[in-house]
């Protein structure tokens, strides 16, 4: 007879997003006439620059021939493509890697979801809270935690909690941890990390022989030039750390699908014996069994992104969202919403206000409904990223500016 | 301290293909004069159809506009998409399924690497041998399995040993499995199944409540047409069934990456105590918590594949392929070399002669190492492909006419 995976059992509800698009099918349905506008996924708007449209047509243009045709390529990704990657992303900022450190994927999400599986499944697993419910949800999936409790929460996870009191700096785990996910700029909250939060990061991993997961999807918008844009600014991370990247939001291809992520071949964890085995050769032999590369005409796009012209039209596009996250800011102040974010990161994080003649803060999801409800305005329930994510919401700022601005007067008219 | 899954410490050797690779790439360096001809990995070599590349275009030009740009899709695929296939490959030959019943995906080895992972891991696996090597590597890798024993099999596997002598049919499993690996058109031996075949598989899933992952990565290529192209055709398979398709062989997209998988919602899989659970449900949660859909003007080329123009062109290049296949039949034939497959698989699985002067049968990679050196051709060899390939190779039909031609005058010379 055969048998479930009961792992997916413990998973609560719907993931998030899917939930979000129930309660906005729903009421589209009951509203068909009312126009509502999105700030909740964050997925991009703006078309994809010229520069890489142009390099998708040429790569199209060559499978169309014999000589241009391209079957399987390498599963990590062609050199053409990981050489830009490593001279732009890295070794122009005096970062010491090689090409074949660097693994192209079809996307973050992916990469996030799989790298758990090269390693043990009695691993401890640290995870901020609020966090992308994917870091977490992948490993519930493999079987490194129990069943959920009533607060939210499943036990055998080290839940680093993040509130406005520690600036949404995950705190060092109190219990000896063996992987830990760090994301910055913080998706949800838009919290950074300087060089020295980092550092003290990258110094406790070594301390417990524990492996970082950095997700740096949202490097591209850090503004202050101070902050590290990659871990491996940090001296020694290598041993430590794997960074994942992203084209999904600095370059506008959450439907276009790219990413990649960097193994160093230094980075080592170890079987019950004791004995260090390269992480890099692990995820390699994964990624070789259970993946067969990004389309051709994608890295091609993906390669564009470091041409001369597509840097500047990528810029151009992340300064058209930072604009947006700009203009979020400005309404929430003047409407004297506490809010975080904006600055370095795409997002928006703000903290539920208490309705006139309440006594009480409204819930993330009532929020979400309020804003539904009488903004026609859709965000991400801060409670859907984690418990501590209770009380707060995330407003994202890849719309388009007409709709941003249309949104924000919403707001204003709804809480004023 | 972070530990390593150790399943991957049973895993021998490299991955068949990138030893392959590791061979050729030696040969080429200590003769870079000589012009090798590969008839080895299953990639095709003719150039992407026209009225796929020109859906390709359309949508990429789509993506550079803010009207027609697109972000992040549905994770099992676009309903375009999803329609079109559920009429060309499944209600227009008196399939009954739904469209949300169909998963598009980025390839079949990533749905056949990825599906066990919403099984229990303790789940008996039976596989055909020799076989694809994704679906036993990642059951390793999933700790399905004990270590390999000196015959190159793992504990814990039911093998279904497919020899000349069962006409590479595999023999119902003499233990209970619970989850059952069959591939028809066969990669590697070109082995097809009739109705009968099918129906006594579905029959004997039912009694054992297994589950069938049926690949039919290769069912354009039948020619016979009282063959079954897909596993529902036979009664009841829907209870018992999943099967996967890709568009990598028959639309050539090795290159450009697309497949999907169909879970009927019918099928149930159990928990510990006996109750019923939709693997549809199960496998939905796993593609929208891991994937993040099938990059767009991909998905467009994909759909492309079921225009009218489309479907011609793929004809024409499947009518390439099965020419090639028969000139390597006709030329092993002339040689009295005992093959099977090229009637209604793009693959030829030839028997490993005797050498004259020699007692004893090459094995597959002495074959290997012959053809490489003295016909400077790549094959595969049968051993790769699990103990029972031994004494077999792998020639695959999808060269270029030119090079196939070549390719056969080269196996004489060395042969004859």
């Amino acid at each position: 007879m055969v048998l479930i995976n009961e792992n997916y059992l413990k998973l609560k509800a719907g993931y998030l997003f899917p939930e979000i698009e129930r309660r906005v099918k729903t009421y589209k349905k009951e509203n068909p006439d009312k126009k509502i506008i999105s700030l909740g996924i964050g997925d991009v708007t703006r078309p994809l620059p010229e520069a890489i449209t142009k390099a998708m047509h040429l790569a199209v243009a060559e499978m169309a021939t014999a000589e241009g045709f391209h079957g399987y390529g390498p599963s990590a990704g062609y050199d053409f493509l990981r050489e830009k990657i490593l001279k732009f992303d890295f070794s122009d900022h005096g970062i010491n890697l090689e090409a074949d450190e660097i693994f192209v994927s079809d996307g973050s999400k992916c990469d996030s979801a799989n790298i758990q599986e090269i390693f043990a499944k009695e691993s401890r697993i640290a995870i901020p809270d609020p966090v992308y419910p994917v870091y977490l949800d992948t490993n519930v999936m493999a079987g490194r935690t129990g069943e959920m409790d009533g607060s939210g929460r499943y036990s055998g996870i080290l839940y680093l909690s993040c509130t406005a009191e520690n600036n949404f700096l995950p705190p060092l785990p109190e219990k000896d941890p063996d992987i830990i996910y760090l994301c910055f700029p913080n998706n949800p909250t838009g919290a950074v990390a300087t060089h020295g939060v980092l550092s003290d990061w990258v110094k406790y991993a070594k301390e417990k022989r524990a492996i970082i997961l950095f997700d740096a999807a949202y490097e591209a918008f850090i503004q202050d030039k101070t902050l590290p844009h990659s871990i491996y600014e940090i001296p020694g991370a290598r041993e430590v750390a794997i960074e994942l990247r992203s084209f999904s939001k600095n370059a506008g291809f959450t439907g276009t699908r790219a990413a990649y992520m960097v193994i160093p071949k230094i980075l080592m964890a170890f079987d019950k014996g004791g004995k260090p085995h390269a992480v890099h050769a692990l995820w390699n032999r994964r990624h070789n069994t259970k993946f067969n590369g990004v389309s051709y005409p994608i890295q091609r796009a993906a390669e564009a992104v470091y041409a001369s012209e597509g840097r500047k039209q990528v810029q151009s596009l992340i300064d058209y969202y930072m604009k947006n996250a700009a203009i979020i800011s400005r309404e929430l102040k003047s409407l004297n919403l506490a809010h975080w974010g904006s600055d370095n990161a795409p997002y928006i994080w703000l903290k539920t206000p208490t309705l006139k003649g309440s006594a009480q803060r409204l819930t993330s999801w009532e929020f979400f409904d309020l804003m539904l409800n009488k903004a026609n305005l859709v965000g991400t329930p801060g409670s859907g990223f984690g418990p501590s994510g209770e009380g707060y919401f995330r407003l994202s700022a890849f719309g388009n500016r007409e709709n941003v601005e249309e949104a924000v007067s919403r707001i204003s008219r709804v809480l004023e």
